[in-house]
């Protein structure tokens, strides 16, 4: 296993308006972790979801709300987020500039569901 | 639980050389997950060490070296570490500059330990 990856030109993937990147997952042999790293457009959103393990998303840049179970919380750059199992969620880049983060995954790979509980397809591998 | 913390002015701890601070724990509800933020100064390292646990490393900024099984690595700013449980390791700052890093790993609280298994207490909650 390559313990070492520079992150400069590994394929990434993208949803509008987000940029993705996997920094490491399954492909790595990690089965209880995953690490992904986004850059959203100001104006974009994830879809509402929710995922089948803890979540934590480091905001490096930019700012914008989290809604979650109904209540809209505005955050703005290096804010931390935390995200219980099963709730469904979504972020909004409410600011000017290009949102950065980091998101932290208790499992690999990350099962990803629409809020009625049907799988969403994501065009990357975590 | 808070859901939305933001980071400037949270408690945090240090080694000699390295400033620490949990994002997200035990703290917060976790169990499967924490996340660190740390920054090392030019010259620093971590201890060697050991986790019960995953754990991956991204190095915003700064290089220095992974030292993992007897081998050395050296990266530069931009770089993923992908380190497998029970597997002794050492991080160097290398560089001129700060390294700044985000640390995940797949279980909170994270358990630490020195290359021989007894355990190395830190003086930070994970």
């Amino acid at each position: 296993m390559q313990n070492v990856l520079e992150n400069a030109g590994r394929a990434g993937a993208s949803l509008p308006g987000i940029e993705h990147l996997t920094l490491a997952g399954g492909a790595q042999g990690l089965s209880g972790l995953s690490l992904w790293r986004q850059s959203m457009a100001p104006g974009s959103a994830t879809p509402p979801h929710q995922h089948d393990c803890e979540e934590v998303v480091l905001v490096l840049e930019g700012s914008g709300e989290l809604h979650l179970d109904g209540e809209v919380i505005a955050f703005g750059p290096d804010t931390t987020l935390v995200l219980p199992p099963n709730r469904p969620h979504q972020i909004f880049n409410t600011g000017a500039t290009t949102m950065r983060t980091v998101a932290a995954f208790s499992r690999s790979p990350v099962g990803t569901f629409l809020p009625d509980g049907a799988p969403l397809a994501l065009p990357w591998k975590s």
